[in-house]
């Protein structure tokens, strides 16, 4: 049987065994993916996203076993160096995850460098489209909530979790620092805390006054959950299938008008990627480029014009 | 006077709008900073990276404070959404920073998005070529360190600071999930908190275990810090002086081997961000890329058979 029959079912030894090739740059395991593509977009992608100390992976935990009290199957991506699902995080997370590794229906991937596909973006995509072809349900991807790439990724998804803690102050403030405009579900995690209701009112608040511009036109909701204990978080997978039938009302149109410029985006940075190993080949290969480096490094020139007079150099060579 | 002289000269108003002007794309902002370029290479830049809440802030604030008191100016850049330098982060510590505000030889500023440079590396490297241009002595580079692109900007700096608190068992882990080789110096921020002592020993551990792989060998020192009292904190700045020293010796032939690689590394992110622009407008604009994105979303193709084409089709176009 060849490896997109194993992968589509289900086969976990060749999976992981793909998606270790992949991040190598293995050109057989590239045409593995390209011929799994076809088999995409099925399933459902919830990104989960918040500082470290959110309590992210509980919360991920918990949504894991619902999905699979349904009968549902769950992918799991944690770009997260503090997931237990990464390896990171605290000896006692990591134990309570265990229960999930024996489960068939669901595979877990972590992902901590940014591998063959040149950014953590891409090759989240690429594990992401694997674990779509291998016919999970359900695909969680958590992320920490802080870098640039890890807000993207969680962006990414279908639905976008955005978890905080009450009384955080900093928390509060990060998010409204960009990541309020990516979350469809906001999440106060260990909402028994002081201050839960505050934060509370100050997420909604900060939501009512971003709903006009809000495009697609869904109204983000606000959770109460404390995950250890199980508590809101039905409610907020309720939400999640909620907003899935939102996106795919119209026979889906929806879905697509907003997956549109992602794959847009997936395209051009797969181009830039492809592009980009040629292109350093060539250019510093050349014989030139200890001394550019050196000059620069003397500042006789600098890396603005050098990089100019070689985009210049390029555009004229492919006729741009 | 010349914009290149108003900024060497330290004008504080006429920085910023370079600043601004960069961030926009600005062709002739681009021609003043390789003006200033040959003015660069004076100035010390450290990197200060830990998770938010750990005190990053506070730290740099006592930092400022001593190096002032001595008379050398700084510069700050701020890529962290939760700092208050960057506009983030409570009232409190927002107000705090206002004393530098006034103060002639400070000059912050703060970066939340890619800009113009397309990327958050490449946005905060040219903005402390300004500040080095400027004549600042120091140059504060504070990040939150578990995003990739800001854990790499602090790591690019000459001496990178990794701030971390007592008891955070998931810091620690995060520290080993990759931060711990970019750190020279080790600060446990809020040491009078429980568990320093042990936090302090792990980190010396994990050092002790890493020493044989680090290949400038210098060895990390681990501070405890009380912030908010400035305690431990003289003692981090003369480690700070000395590790610059460490670096300057042999007439600063360790500093060029160590900036080379980053050197090289800026080059190629200017040169991709140049080209970037023409291959997407160039293969995008072409009539056939609505019915791409279609077929990719119909599943007809998929995005790697297509990137792949279009990087075997500019290969041979521009005969790479």
């Amino acid at each position: 049987m060849d490896i997109i029959q194993q992968v589509r079912q289900g086969d976990i030894r060749a999976t992981a065994r793909l998606m270790r090739d992949l991040d190598e740059g293995d050109p057989a395991a590239r045409e593995i993916l390209k011929g799994l593509y076809q088999y995409t977009g099925r399933a459902h992608i919830i990104g989960i996203t918040g500082s470290p100390g959110v309590g992210k992976s509980t919360l991920t935990d918990r949504m894991i076993q619902l999905l699979r009290q349904q009968g549902l199957t769950v992918g799991v991506v944690a770009v997260d160096p503090t997931s237990p699902f990464s390896g990171g995080a605290i000896l006692g997370d990591r134990i309570r995850m265990q229960r999930h590794a024996t489960d068939e229906g669901v595979f877990i991937r972590s992902l901590a460098t940014r591998g063959h596909f040149g950014g953590l973006t891409a090759s989240s995509r690429a594990v992401v489209n694997v674990l779509d072809a291998m016919g999970k349900d359900f695909i969680l991807v958590e992320t920490v909530g802080v870098g640039q790439d890890e807000v993207e990724i969680a962006s990414a998804a279908h639905t976008t979790i955005v978890v905080t803690v009450p009384g955080m102050g900093d928390d509060i403030q990060a998010i409204k620092a960009g990541i309020l405009e990516i979350g469809d579900l906001f999440v106060i995690n260990k909402a028994d805390r002081e201050g839960a209701d505050r934060t509370y009112q100050d997420l909604v608040n900060m939501i009512d006054l971003r709903q006009p511009n809000r495009e697609d036109g869904w109204r983000p909701l606000v959770f109460r959950t404390e995950a250890p204990k199980n508590l809101g978080v039905p409610e907020l997978m309720a939400a999640v299938f909620e907003h899935r039938d939102y996106l795919r009302r119209e026979g889906g149109r929806e879905l697509a008008r907003v997956m549109a410029p992602r794959l847009r985006g997936e395209l051009m940075d797969l181009i830039m990627q492809g592009i980009r190993e040629q292109i350093i080949s060539h250019m510093l290969s050349a014989n030139g480029v200890k001394q550019i480096l050196a000059d620069i490094a003397a500042k006789k020139t600098d890396p603005y014009s050098i990089s100019d007079e070689i985009v210049a150099q390029l555009r004229r060579r492919c006729d741009l």
